[in-house]
């Protein structure tokens, strides 16, 4: 296990999102996966054809591979019209066709093992309207026995106004340290 | 203004659904959009950068004519990981850009005007599970100052079983004429 | 085991919150409790004292007895600020209590074997703003391992009111008959 | 207008809810009201009769003009039942009565001016299990169109606990600093 692993859903480089998980979570003590580097294309629901679920060219899988290599999962994510970010939704989407894939049995039962973090950004009163969302990681966690371990939620709008949100950085150093 | 428009999320072809949602919302009394059939592109975040959004050339703006044309929009979406479905998502996600969009500067002025429906169907425990999806409808219509007038969840899991669901059957009935 | 209780929340006889619930549950079909009618003392939280709780003159046990005298429950209130009216949250505190009672030591292990229904009826909203108050629910369920297997939501303010809300009655006929 | 208010609802001297709150609104900061040093009757709903509410003989206008003479309001509970405690519910609930009595015709006015903070600790996955309270504290706040401008979420069990609570505590210092 190779300890801290993080998904980043932002899909603009040097988002306020990231500015707030790096702080979290410093580039040197995790591997950072930004998802708008990889692609990964929409799930289309095939669990009742005939077939299953066709094979999907993509990168899907190397990031399957590195979601289980770590213990501690933490997703990053803008809030999009109060839900996560594309990018991000659309890799757990996917989750629905590993956990049919033959090479991925062990899915399951290795998520159980995770422990998981959620940091989210939003400019629309995230500390309040995030809350759905929140609750929509905590419903994920629990599907598969994980323990979700923490939560952020950062308000920002405007590019690099993070940097000034001394509250939310001073919580940002707490989220993996928890008590 | 032509009444009632559906937008349906869902990725597979009859599913629960939409024989859900077309008891609530009759073929005949509506127009029906399955958003499946229409490219959409994922939103990048480009409101800062210098440019802005740049064109993307897809079918959004078609289906952003035909949301405005109502006055009465129905979001019809399974579940997928406690949140709505990538198209319906997406589509949604791209309103960020429409926003900016000089051909659209009434579009936030006549979102204003609509009134709401949300149809959800999932198999886990919907109507407790399902509520952050709803609550993320209520802080969409919010935004635009939308009137979220109904919502309904149906339970759901293998294909064909809705139709022997009575009791949300039932309850579509009512969903578009209310008290 | 006697079958279906009903604990009433409403401090108003012939309430709105409770013509619903007789649709749901009707008079001869049920044990129904009108909280009001029984003197419960709020908790004073002494779980961390020396003597621990002190024994309170109440009818409070005599609720007890028959809550778990039943295996189906329903909690029926009236929405006061977005939560539960103070007669059944007086009740449901005092728990706390109880499952430190030397004589209630089977207590948790019993409620565990409930099926539980809530009926809420509010006049701001409460499709939307009744939800935490139905998650609170689902969160005490959560709490014994109880099944939460079902809500009704009726809006209602003006005396008499609930009679013509077809929809809501039409759903209450569908409550305790789930699929 | 005298600043800051804080209203506590824990029944217990010496809580962990109080020890965190202390924190974030320190002794010589602000009017503290300890509502179990108060006498405050139950709402009986009468808003439909006759006559009106009866007048009440108990401390509760007392509590409203402390609450009124202030523009800063902070509401400190511990979760009982993933709710208010009762002290704190008894308090708002009464309030239906106080916006009907004629000497306050005012107070919807003057509510409507007031800034808003939750601080509320719970055992029992608080951050999550408490969301539903928070939600319920911003639909009160939502109805007067008071600002809801924080809140903080403690997490402690056993007596004195709160202590240790570093991250909690740090979190405390921001609230009422917000940026």
């Amino acid at each position: 296990m190779l300890g801290i692993i993080v998904f980043h859903g932002s899909t603009r480089k040097d988002s306020n999102t990231a500015y707030l998980t790096y702080r979290a979570v410093p580039k040197s003590e995790a591997t950072h996966i930004h998802l708008r580097d990889y692609q990964v294309h929409p799930i289309v629901d095939e669990r009742h054809s005939e077939q299953g679920f066709k094979p999907i060219d993509d990168d899907h899988k190397i990031l399957i591979d590195q979601l289980l290599a770590h213990d501690t999962v933490v997703f990053s994510t803008p809030i999009y019209w109060y839900g996560m970010a594309g990018p991000l939704k659309q890799f757990i989407d996917r989750w629905s066709q590993i956990m049919r894939d033959p090479d991925y049995q062990h899915f399951r039962e290795e998520m159980k093992k995770k422990k998981v973090y959620a940091i989210i950004v939003g400019g629309d009163s995230p500390e309040i309207k995030g809350l759905p969302l929140i609750q929509q990681f905590q419903y994920i966690c629990q599907f598969f026995g994980m323990t979700f371990a923490g939560y952020l939620i950062g308000k920002a709008s405007k590019p690099g106004e993070m940097k000034n949100h001394e509250e939310a950085l001073a919580k940002a150093a707490f989220l993996l340290k928890r008590e």
